[in-house]
């Protein structure tokens, strides 16, 4: 056991966890018919392992074998954050040399990857592989196929993530706190919101509480950035800070998230600075109203376009509609996304509720003048829903 | 043309520079004899059009084709970002429905993005593809190939690339900007260093001086968060910020960047809490040495691998050796990373350095029981360099 590596972290999660969720994993697996499972995306091993690091920017992996434990690859200078951050045995961490990295084409880290696949036997049968996963470039794939000639690589992208789709008492427990450290960002955000003050001092504010945290409890980096568009800057979501200042008769939406151990409690709110127009008012009302429809038809058994009809609906009678997806599943997430990729609240998703399900419900409206954007995170209860941020939902004025 | 598109921003340079940029893009897709290059990384769609969302979490393309002007592909809540942040005119920007997004697999954004190279009169002919570019994944490979059988899809990694690596005046300028915005992150980081404050009250300061910035001057956000290993956690790169708190006998590491209209200027300091270890100072001692030894080799016409060498064996007078690479290129990027992934400063790169190339020069040793780092951002100039914050260099004792 590595348990005395000198850097070791205490893990956010008991190792049975980790192996219940490997079990799950190895279960559809085996309903896919996989010899083996290679895993690259960020969330998808620390999943699994517990690793966490800022090591994606060069090509690792984790492999999840039927039998054995699953095999950590990744950079020489990484193997360290491996062995301090995972439950893994040091003999199930395998690191290629720093002259794979970023080096020119006749040398990739895919290729290593490769090597140790043969070692672990699944040169030859149906390896799963993260198609659409960030950071599975198309070339990775093109050097894992071209080296493992014997291996049938299949596509198992969002094999994981539906694993993680309805999350432990444990995980409800740390969004939970997310929940708390992202209204702490939310309050600091909007209480800096004034005339003359630029984007990025608003930006600042919130850090200090996304960081900094509530109590004794800092926060962990959000897979997105905080967005505090301004003006007419509200009409177009995406776009981040800038050293605009902000002037009388300015919408203003922020949204963030609070983060602990990489679970994501995302929150938006939007605020005025000064008297509001009628249209913005009646909007926000609207969003708010059509927000509360919509957490009022969540509970287990209903499915996720339902949700989005009771939405769509409510703010069908105010004459508005949009037409971008209400919500998605989120939780675990590495930049650049805490969306978990799986379930959206839209018209043709028929996902079927279950209790510890957990989305971020985010009514967006960019329209001519302005932008409303008024959100929750929620996770499914027995009962019906439970939001993890506490903090009044209407238009804010300043 | 689009100039009075409601959001629109100021863009960072003249239209006239972008000009530039697109012409050289071409000059090498001429000699590579492409017909079209889509550009999926996000710091070369920026480099290129100005571009500047946090919507690469969904696939988006650049198009730069030899005789027009490029065209911008995303998902149809980004067009408004993309009229407000680009040069283009809008109808050089053509948008996907939110139906494609993170949809079952046959329905995928790739589909939508072919299409237009179609319409663009590429859908034969040698179409350059960026193979290993962060967030162009196997899957989007895939689909793009399958969409156009009558192309010939060759790889373009790294051609934008090797345009951004000399910088113009105007660049420069924003990167000594983002190194005066480096330093403020550093010394408010620093400044926190005590016994009992957790890493992420650290981190928390860090980003008061990175997002908050100098005088009148916000920070953007940096493409890595803010790394702050203590302790043990010193012997180990890339390990994120916890709640660890300070200890006496520890050795700290602040890794940050500064940056202004995402050109970085990273920075990396290492302090001590307490009376430091004899071998800690001399590490440290070393490394400065060494960093300076590699700093005064620098001037047009050495190559890359020549720096390192003066690194190495200034650190090899005191029996210390580094197998990683000593630096590498940077400036504009986006998350993952804010390395450009075309030189690195180590054995067998014999890229000649050229006036208004810029490095990250990072020795970063991680030893048994402490690491070091301590980092320059450099500008080669005519006359030999230019470091681009003003920091003191040595072990800091708090």
């Amino acid at each position: 056991m590595s348990s005395d590596h000198p850097s070791r972290r205490r893990l956010p999660f008991e190792t049975a966890e980790y192996r219940r969720r490997l079990d799950d994993t190895r279960t559809r697996m085996a309903e896919a018919g996989l010899d083996g499972l290679v895993l690259t995306d960020p969330a998808n091993m620390n999943y699994l392992t517990g690793y966490d690091a800022w090591s994606f920017y060069v090509p690792q992996a984790v492999v999840v074998l039927p039998e054995v434990d699953p095999v950590w690859i990744g950079r020489e200078m990484d193997g360290g954050a491996a062995r301090a951050t995972t439950w893994l045995d040091p003999d199930r961490i395998r690191t290629y040399g720093d002259d794979y990295v970023q080096s020119p084409a006749d040398r990739h880290p895919m290729d290593y990857v490769a090597s140790i696949l043969s070692d672990l036997g699944v040169a030859t049968g149906r390896v799963g592989v993260e198609m659409d996963a960030y950071y599975y470039t198309a070339r990775s794939h093109h050097r894992l196929e071209s080296r493992l000639t014997g291996a049938d690589l299949v596509d198992a992208t969002l094999l994981v993530n539906r694993v993680r789709l309805r999350k432990s008492q444990a995980e409800i427990a740390l969004m939970e706190e997310a929940g708390r450290i992202a209204a702490e960002g939310m309050r600091r955000g909007l209480d800096a919101l004034e005339v003359g003050v630029p984007e990025s001092a608003v930006a600042a504010a919130i850090y200090r509480g996304l960081v900094g945290g509530v109590a004794d409890m800092g926060g962990d980096y959000p897979a997105i950035v905080p967005l505090i568009p301004s003006g007419r800057g509200t009409t177009t979501p995406h776009l981040t800070w800038s050293d605009r200042r902000l002037e009388p008769g300015d919408p203003v939406i922020v949204e963030l998230a609070g983060v602990r151990h990489r679970y994501h409690a995302p929150l938006a709110r939007t605020a005025y600075i000064g008297e509001p127009p009628e249209d913005l008012v009646r909007t926000a009302d609207a969003v708010v109203e059509g927000l509360e429809a919509a957490l009022a038809s969540v509970r287990p058994g209903v499915t996720a376009e339902d949700v989005e009809r009771a939405w769509r609906e409510s703010i069908a009678a105010h004459g508005l509609e949009k037409a971008s997806r209400l919500g998605y599943s989120c939780g675990l997430g590495y930049p650049p996304d805490w969306g978990e990729h799986t379930v959206s609240l839209r018209p043709g998703d028929e996902t079927v509720l279950e209790a510890g399900m957990t989305f971020h419900m985010i009514p967006g409206l960019w329209l001519e003048s302005f932008g409303v954007e008024i959100s929750e995170t929620f996770v499914v209860t027995e009962e019906g829903t439970r939001t993890l941020s506490d903090h009044p939902r209407g238009l804010i004025l300043r």
